[in-house]
């Protein structure tokens, strides 16, 4: 037989990134009214505005939207064979934005352009920063973010590419932020919601303690994983797995970010709609049986230009394993983190006023 | 910064509980057929009327009706914030009636009254009555039942309020049970539903072993469980578990009703359509791991008045852990279970007559 | 009390199998974007035309088509409790033939017709030979295949039937192979579809390791096989399975396929779906927690007449255990296979070809 091509994708490696590249990302998905209650599941959100089409109607928005994570876990999974196949790290995110809302039928697609590339000081690795969009059916832009990632070199004696870091901005300010069209707060249902908490009634400064505890299990991270088709070996591959010193299956990170956000929910029952993530990371690993906790801190409260309805919170969402978080486990002066945080996340909701 | 507010729910003590008290409990939930899809992965059910659209149209009922015992677990999910986060353990039930089918797409709410409340002879406790009806989207009630709860006290040394407990029905008389508007049972298939049984072939006092075996996973568990948006700490939090003697996280007990409902699948094949629960007692706790079997018992057989294509069977439905159900464990004549039987409910069924 | 009539199911014995005998298949099932949500969930596939509907709808698939494997799976558990409930195993396949797309919406139901018995050496079992087809709710046939296990007889003392072994294709004729109607590859966006490997670019003889590898868990193989209505105990009863030399719950073989099919996607993008299934054997048992891995070969590669935009690809797929596949490990020249290979499926797929 004549020598057939090489079939599998061996992945990118650092040299292979330069600025202004332009990645199109395989497999287009169709999110439905299954993915949903997947997502229900797995995470056992309770926002009224993704449980219920009557109250999301009620909001201005019909059809109902889908929780904006389902939009940001799909959107960044279909990345992660063009980008961060042989990633040794996903380091942080930033300047992310949902620009429009995602309903059950609409199709993602996602681009991402490289940014910059930074080779590391070692020689062996080095910093890609992608700008990734995630796109619908109708080409228009749902969400858009910021993220880098330490990546193998091929060969570590090719020289040094030119140091073209960019410069992220340390949040979204909030006059960039997109409101879904349509979002009307105005008749705004607190009770059925489950909390009386308005714009108004957080302060600037206010940490929460969300109380609960969850656990995931294996099934449950492989499960949410393969939903959004992310493919990357270190969650899935446990034969390769035992030879890494944890010898377990690394849980996904936006498992821990859509659990931590689940748990939020005592204490955050109106702040379902992510309008920005301005900074994330993921500061240990999680390995699924440790029951995780979370606590929230309110960074900022900005008005929106021209609404009475409705204000952004900027929220800090701190989430911690086999550790409760009434005394708010955080990072000390020197910015270290106690080994039982897991996830230090940054974003912006939007938030119903109490109304004239 | 000024003082904030509490933000997240402590729940309610035996001391907030009065009757007459109206809960309108929080998160409307509109279910889809991803919450169709997932009770099937989960319990393994196999009725023909929530399967097939195709067959629920040919017994009158289009669209297809979801499984009543979904709309259980939705109703009574919405409840634990507001009823049981305190709550020592449920009690009881009684005086359930299904009113109305729920399809996909349809919204579920659920209210509760506190019917009466009895403190405890150690004034440490006290059980409390409540009537929680679910309601669709437009407003017509699905459900409702007795359920009771044994709540903790804020102050043990609060004074007992007067007892004011209800007087509940031993069971639903046949002549109160509603069915499905539209249900036709006079062209019933039997050979594609899976077995030729109506209901002149059941005896009253007949037993069924329903010989399969079935086991919970905890990941399982946890999925069911949040899909029912049901956030109480005993299904979740192992940490906090762990401190228990079980040691275990437990199973909601709708999980083991379920996964018990899918077993008697063998044996009560045409008995899908639950219109009626009389009682039901979680007699011992069911760890995830263990193999659920169960058995059924026909406790009356009442014709339907005016109907000839359907009637209604009372059925006992126990269910055991680790033991197999041959030799239909039971409870003694003093009403003590084995360790072995985690269930014991009482339910009526509509099932097909054969015919003219 | 009367004595009322057995109502279990005591499945067949090898003795009340006789060529001719039709079994008509009891629980129609309709299969939605739950199912759909639940087979990515689970095998994380990213074939294109089964994960976005507009491009199965450019492909001439609207509404999109659901994966060939979950019409396959879903036709197969229908029989298990007329054929397989008292089988010692599952011997082959052979003569598959997809006839017509499944979309959401669509409901199966399955049909069996005995084509021969043989009963083995030993006297106390049989192979029966049936071929299945499943039906849509228009009575269009979706899917045919020849299937034969071994069933213990009732009575080993029973005279054997006469050998009417029927006998079957080795594998399905090209051009038997049935198109779903309307589709046409001539647009096919091989980018969009994750790799550029057309029809042309596969060698007969070629050998692709799929590299990656994945765990089945406990939780993920019985949710599959649940939301299958495949009800073999083996699957489910672990108390049962205990008495069992391995002491573990078997994990149905179509999970494996599917896992493995998921797995295929690095290096057959292009290949997802699937015409027909020319042989399939479970060569070793599969217990969860092992890590899957795959390999596929290309046995043939023929044109489909008057197309010029599809071709047909049979392959085999080798699927491991806890062994990666960069060596192939394959039978030997005796027929034996390594402990770790678990299935040698032989089939059909349709692929774009690069275009004129």
């Amino acid at each position: 037989m004549s020598q057939p091509t090489i079939k599998t994708n061996p992945g990118r490696y650092f040299e292979d990134f330069h600025p202004g590249l332009i990645l199109n990302h395989a497999t287009p998905r169709t999110l439905t009214d299954g993915d949903a209650a997947l997502t229900l599941a797995l995470y056992g959100a309770r926002h009224a505005l993704f449980s219920s089409a009557p109250f999301a109607a009620a909001c201005g928005l019909a059809p109902a939207p889908l929780d904006p994570l389902l939009v940001f876990h799909t959107v960044f999974g279909k990345t992660v064979p063009d980008i961060s196949l042989n990633a040794v790290a996903n380091l942080g995110y930033a300047e992310g934005r949902f620009l429009a809302s995602v309903s059950a039928g609409d199709t993602i697609t996602s681009t991402s352009e490289v940014l910059g590339v930074k080779e590391t000081s070692n020689g062996k690795t080095g910093v890609v920063y992608v700008r990734t969009t995630g796109v619908n059916q109708h080409g228009a832009p749902v969400l858009s973010y910021v993220r880098w990632v330490l990546v193998r070199k091929r060969d570590a004696a090719a020289p040094a590419p030119a140091d073209s870091a960019p410069k992220t901005a340390p949040f979204v300010p909030a006059s960039d932020l997109v409101l879904p069209t349509g979002l009307d707060f105005s008749g705004y249902d607190f009770g059925l919601a489950g909390a009386p908490h308005a714009f108004e009634d957080y302060v600037v400064g206010e940490k929460i303690d969300h109380v609960d505890g969850m656990v995931v299990e294996e099934a449950e991270a492989q499960m949410a994983t393969r939903l959004y088709q992310n493919t990357a070996k270190v969650h899935f591959n446990q034969f390769e797995r035992a030879k890494d010193p944890s010898g377990r299956r690394l849980v996904y990170g936006g498992v821990v970010i859509s659990t931590a956000r689940g748990l939020s929910f005592n204490g955050l029952e109106n702040a379902g709609l992510i309008l920005g993530i301005n900074a994330g990371r993921h500061v240990n690993p999680y390995f699924a049986g440790a029951t995780l906790f979370a606590w929230s801190q309110v960074l900022d409260a900005q008005p929106i230009p021209g609404r009475s309805d409705v204000g952004a919170l900027r929220l800090r969402l701190v989430a911690t394993k086999d550790r409760p978080c009434h005394d708010f486990p955080d990072k000390d002066d020197a910015g270290a983190y106690p080994a039982e945080v897991v996830l230090d996340l940054d974003y912006w909701a939007a938030v119903p006023r109490r109304g004239a």
